[in-house]
């Protein structure tokens, strides 16, 4: 299909395919400034759906915002060995706070008499600064568990780009928590991993397996790390969030302790956790299609688009009939909101134009009612995930789009569930290993034994390029931890793990 | 008072007061960067209500949200020559993209490899890197209105920062409109200020005056600006919102042009307007009191605490009937959303304590609940602005919270509208303007005549540091608006206008 009338279809690039629907959905473009996105409207407005789910579920398990500072002093990062080596090479650097008029007239420069004494660095995440603050507020296990979460821009100097996915600047949650015992601490980390889980799941209906990560592939800094790893049509793992033990490794970085209610000196214990507006690209990854966006309906900004059908003399009673069918619509509440819905009534575009422009943007149900529709109280629904018109009596609109709703809703995560069971198998040998990720694309998710070693995971990947997305906490099947041998070493090994190549 | 029981007297010293309430009501803190604060829970709790009655309104009248980057390319700001005057010498400026190990030894420094080609800043406000995206979207007069808002973290160095009403890293929002016509932005510049000022008045309970800023006071890159303007209790002015008509000057800067509807290329007539953080410290400088906050019920983080009193025996009746009382009224909706209660039950803490602690925090009412209270079936309710206990029987809790709230809403309004009016007179004579402003604090809004001249606003800034702080859209009392001698230059005026002290 030409560009300029769709988007790449995914057979045929299935990298062009994402960004066109990106673009074309006009959920987000590239900035002038290397790396970073301009989220549009549209995308926005799928954010903002996101952060009202997650916000609510956030606080409903005792959770409270707050803001810290953008800027962290480049010591700071020092101050914890492994954070510094995850983060010091690709973070935006502030050397100077004041630009001057150039010397030699040609705009502004830089004040070289404005040069900070320590520089300061935008925060890939904020551990460092957050635990610098929370050492004044813990003073005793009077003042835990502290449950704060922040909502914020990030920055992280990423050399491959890709809109969503991975951008140098994006939008994310971060939770930072501290506790009186590790225990305490390992199950906030569930917790909120299960909150990630559910929403992937319920809201985003993207099926995720949750597991524990490699040391090699845990966060900078983490004692260990847990995530929710997902599938995407071209069979690749994206993981989509992550929930993190941090020990006590920052409370002893940041000197952070507490006395405990038998009155002693002890240090706190540390969880961090997030997610970001990388959940619309897997969430685009995971349902869109060659006409455009697939949204599930608790996210999609535009839930139903009416569409008006004729001119002249009809026009009228078509768009008082439209409108009346909008006004019931947006009185109906749905999941707790009320249902969002367009009409479309643009007078120079015809119909198929407006089909074709709402099914890029991702409208779940569209209906349409001409005049002869209206002389038979009637009009025609359709599913963006369906093939057929279905008519529908008037008077039954809003129960019909009710219905239309909830089956989509289920209807897409029981469609992604399916693609992921038929690109998830159990491998053996080495040769059928190699074999599944030797394409160019995905290879799906390879259940394998692997014998618990570093040396392995990066044998592995650099033959491969597939990596271990995760040691699952549940075993997809009973058999998965069983003891066997190693698919590249041959050595013993406890249970299979999750390979394959990442986003 | 002691600075360890309570806060400063505002009476005592005004600035500290301020920053007393601001930290020991939980609300902010600094933090080790220079110039950035920690928004703490609480002082947050405030601005999620302030975001979500705000982004309502904005909603209402058409606007939706996105998002563009943090960082801005050091020639954009010299696109618009008076832009660049206003905001070059105070901005946070990006040269490098990465951090090594220092060579000697000493955690990381800065990788001299890594110098970015062009410098990036911090956005001190989103104007340049909105217009070089709306080049791209805007062809057509049908591309318009455009009405995006953002809410974002934006950054101004600040020589001398104070906890939310100017620090160096501020959250605001910030909205950026493009329309086909003159006329129509004016529009638009003046329904958004009629929303800052009634968010001003109804939510924040803070009496504003709306007016047009004089051409020395305007945005630097505006064709004019228009302002709400609050009063403190030391009887300076704030600057609480501000809406920009921008004229065609970023359109010609960025060269965004659109072709009109009988096929001309015209340049695209621009707005922007914001309201920020400091919102929250124009509340806290308009209602407080040496008890610490004064919050409006519709934005208060706690609007109501209950405190069960008594020990023992009877200890498990009451905290039943305590729980009760919170979830009845958890059960009410007041103004959209559920009534916010907490149950103060810690067991070590005296009743005196916990009244204390909740009046630093500025919950609204208190409910105090005894055994014998339990026996006649009643409780106490105090206001946080009143002096009286009020007993209520238990039946009748509910109703009597919910008048309460109505109440405190309105006796707040009332308050700062009595003292803006008992601190606002005309002046005729120079003798009399500078002795209105001779003392070390405020001296309130003085309505006197000016020439229409930037050398007598100059001057009479030098002499006084009252500054012009609006011109008022309606006159405050009709012959405001007669001609008259300036105050400063006994020349010729057209109007009085409202000189003030401000933060």
């Amino acid at each position: 299909m030409a560009k300029d009338l769709g988007v790449t279809s995914k057979e045929e690039n299935y990298a062009e395919w994402y960004n066109d629907v990106v673009k074309k959905a006009d959920l987000a473009d590239n900035s002038v400034v290397r790396g970073c996105m301009v989220i549009k409207p549209h995308g926005y407005a799928i954010w903002e759906n996101m952060q009202q789910a997650l916000d609510g579920m956030f606080k409903a398990t005792g959770h409270v915002n707050a803001y810290f500072p953008l800027l962290i002093p480049k010591s700071f990062l020092s101050k914890e060995a492994e954070h510094v080596d995850g983060f010091a090479k690709e973070c935006a650097v502030v050397t100077h706070h004041r630009l001057m008029n150039d010397p030699n007239g040609k705009g502004v420069v830089v004040d070289p008499e404005a040069k900070l004494e320590e520089e300061l660095i935008i925060r890939p995440t904020s551990e460092t600064i957050i635990w610098n603050s929370y050492k004044n507020w813990i003073q005793s296990y009077r003042d835990l568990p502290l449950l704060i979460n922040q909502w914020a821009n990030v920055m992280r100097w990423e050399l491959r780009p890709r809109l969503f996915l991975r951008t140098a600047e994006f939008l994310w949650q971060e939770g930072h928590t501290a506790h009186a015992t590790y225990d305490e601490a390992e199950q906030e980390t569930l917790t909120i991993l299960e909150i990630y889980k559910r929403f992937a799941e319920e809201w985003m209906c993207v099926p995720v397996i949750d597991g524990i990560k490699s040391d090699g592939e845990k966060f900078a800094g983490a004692d260990h790390t847990y995530t929710i790893e997902a599938m995407t049509q071209d069979f690749r793992a994206i993981q989509a969030g992550t929930s993190h033990h941090l020990g006590q490794n920052f409370a002893k970085a940041f000197d952070v302790m507490f006395q405990s209610a038998e009155g002693k000196q002890e240090y706190v214990y540390a969880t961090s956790w997030g997610v970001s507006t990388r959940l619309i690209g897997t969430m685009i990854m995971a349902h869109s299609d060659d006409q455009g966006l697939v949204c599930p309906p608790k996210l999609a900004p535009v839930q139903v688009v009416i569409v008006p059908i004729g001119r002249g003399d009809d026009r009228t009673a078509v768009l008082e009939a439209t409108d009346k069918i909008a006004a019931e619509l947006r009185a109906t509440t749905w999941h707790g909101k009320p249902i969002s819905v367009k009409v479309d009534d643009r007078e120079k575009e015809s119909p198929g134009v407006k089909f074709n422009y709402w099914e890029m943007r991702g409208a779940c149900l569209r209906i349409e009612l001409g005049p002869r529709d209206l002389a038979e109280n009637k009009c025609l629904l359709a599913s963006r995930i369906g093939t057929e018109k279905i008519e529908t009596p008037l008077n039954q609109v809003v129960q019909s789009v009710v219905t239309g709703l909830d089956n989509f809703q289920s209807e897409l995560y029981t469609r992604a569930l399916k693609l992921r069971g038929e690109n998830t198998r159990r491998v053996d040998t080495w040769e059928e290993f190699q074999a599944a990720f030797a394409n160019e694309g995905g290879g799906g998710f390879i259940i394998a034994h692997w014998d618990g070693t570093g040396e392995t995971e990066d044998a592995i990947s650099a033959a491969t390029k597939a990596t271990i997305r995760c040691i699952p906490l549940v075993p997809l099947e009973p058999n998965d931890v069983e003891p066997g041998t190693c698919v590249y070493s041959g050595k013993p090994s406890k249970q299979r793990v999750i390979f394959a190549k990442a986003y």
